[in-house]
């Protein structure tokens, strides 16, 4: 492969990819009548964000209050915070509030009172519903603590009540269309039931649900306001595996030297460990583990059209990442040359990496929220 | 807890412990007479390197060359870089070799000709032996590859045969001191073999071993030069489950703010996923996964004394860990609360965050490989 620049893991960016798989969610998002607020938290980018501002998109959530202070600087001012307000970050967020047009998301009805005695500005308040996925969120059958909380932000004029968010992460679990098209249609009637019960106090109440196997797989959306995906912009292996998405979708790759060969074992031994892919793995039907897979490289980007299995990352540690070959693949690769590797995790990669490589060569921004500045 | 300056996932590092376990490992390599090459690629810190040199520490060992680059701008001029030489940085390997006196690994004899033909000052090159560990190096017996690599060193007057290196990874699988030092010894004999068969060529040859089990554990270290353990400087669980340290001999902590409680599940969630404490983990005997421990805040530092298995962490998704607590120890944290958690792999995560907080209050850095300076 011939990109003589790299010498250490680097975190390829294939543009055309990328960008087809941004046009085909907002043409998806513009035929089902919902509004698209993609979660920035995959590709945490400025170049990238501006990808999607190109196409028309204006309204972005992301998963932390850096993150959001991050692209408000960049001039995206209609953010949501798609996790629990972090009490601790109050200064942040009255300072965002005063900036943008800031969603928070409110689990607990003490929270309320705290937002509304520190926050001067409207900020708009979703309460996040737990769909089924068990991770957080108020039960959908807890409406004495969604009454708590309703009554109490009406307390407070900064504050609006702007709906019901849900995240069913557990579509993550599926493997076919027809459970994850299960999984969103649960979703969307536990939400509107309780669209139906609160519409009468709050007639402009608006649902929130995203996950990308249900942005990718579903064709009949149902009755809802926005749809939040995220991974869909890069995809990954987990996603290839759900059904999102085919191999030859995935957008990014990782560049790793080849160090040393082992034909004994027919294994190759990589620089590329934990530190730059992160450890998510896919469990193979043999029981090991898989935490990426090779791709083809193809002038400055890859094919995936003849998509083999073989080889892949069977283990990484710290900066060592081990390939499982055959007899077939075992020659591909000697020391000194780059391999490229599909990520299990793309979210997870684009954070260990913080930074990409487009296929035209240029480095593109990933935000990193540094301990100390 | 009482850490006002604390609003987001924060790595605390206990200094007192921490300069106890360096002390600690000093007195044990004086004892035992081997000279100790510790592995900064645990702490990737000047100031925590400041700490050994302070004990009287003047060689190191690290895991890349951008880390050999950063510890040599601070002053360190004998560094190790026990990973396969990774060709496609030979500029840069050159560069180092004209500031420090480098040790580079080699598993394959073309790579010798590539550092003959490019380099021009002295360096020490170590053939790395597979002492079991099956990740890369030699295996013991292939004395052809050995000779092959030895008749190519001698060929080139400015690469210096230092010895054999090895890493008995597969300790890590180890839950006993027996079970650890029948890995070490048996390292120390397929070392040895080869130090009695190659030693008449290279009277000065050198056996270089090192994990942090049989540093920790090992109490007849047997004929070695060199111990290159790394990951003593702070333990974790990992190491506890070894037996290598006791849990209050931990010495760094994860502070993450409580942002949501389910007493219904008996579950916290915090701000601090696997972005924060990357995602090793322990399996525990139900086959619940554990990515952490709690630790019981003390005045600026914490207490395991009394040290329990409740609550733990049993999930990470990007920017969540979820909690698990008993009815015992849910009340324990409330939303807006900072927890402290004891982290499954220390270097992991210490990486992940990118620089610590002492329980001084001082900000001490870690070494991050910007992808983009």
């Amino acid at each position: 492969m011939n990109y003589p620049q790299i010498s250490k893991p680097t975190l390829l960016l294939d543009t055309h990819r990328c960008k087809a798989n941004i046009r085909k969610m907002i043409q998806k998002a513009a035929n089902s009548g919902f509004v698209l607020r993609p979660h920035f938290k995959t590709h945490q980018s400025h170049v990238i964000g501006q990808w999607f501002r190109d196409e028309g998109i204006d309204k972005i959530t992301v998963s932390s209050v850096g993150m959001a202070t991050f692209f408000a600087m960049n001039g995206w001012d209609d953010i949501t915070i798609a996790f629990p307000v972090n009490l601790r970050q109050i200064e942040e967020i009255r300072e965002l509030s005063q900036k943008i047009k800031a969603g928070l998301v409110i689990v607990d009805p003490e929270t309320v009172d705290t937002l509304g005695y520190e926050l001067t500005e409207n900020v708009n308040v979703w309460i996040k519903i737990d769909v089924g996925t068990h991770r957080t969120g108020i039960r959908p059958e807890d409406t004495f603590t969604i009454d708590l909380i309703l009554d109490k932000i009406k307390t407070y004029p900064q504050l609006s009540f702007a709906g019901f968010l849900g995240h069913a992460g557990h579509s993550y679990q599926s493997h076919s269309v027809e459970q994850v098209e299960r999984v969103h249609q649960n979703s969307i009637e536990v939400m509107n039931n309780l669209r139906r019960k609160y519409a009468g106090a709050f007639p402009g109440l608006k649902i929130s649900l995203g996950d990308t196997p249900a942005a990718s797989m579903v064709s009949d959306f149902g009755m809802m306001d926005e749809f939040r995906p995220g991974n869909f912009v890069f995809y990954d292996l987990q996603q290839e595996e759900i059904g999102s998405c085919t191999r030859d979708e995935i957008a990014v790759a990782m560049a790793c030297p080849v160090v040393a060969v082992h034909p004994d074992r027919l294994q190759w031994i990589i620089y590329g460990g934990g530190i730059h892919f992160a450890k998510d793995f896919l469990t193979l039907k043999d029981g090991r583990k898989c935490f990426g897979r090779w791709a083809k490289p193809n002038g400055n980007t890859w094919n995936t059209s003849h998509a083999i299995d073989d080889p892949f990352i069977v283990s990484l540690s710290q900066e060592h990442g081990v390939i499982q070959c055959t007899e077939q693949s075992f020659n591909l690769c000697k020391p000194g040359d780059i391999s490229l590797w599909l990520p299990v995790h793309s979210c997870m990669t684009a954070e260990a990496m913080g930074g990409y490589l487009s296929t035209e060569g240029e480095k593109i921004d990933h935000y990193r929220e540094h301990l100390w500045p």
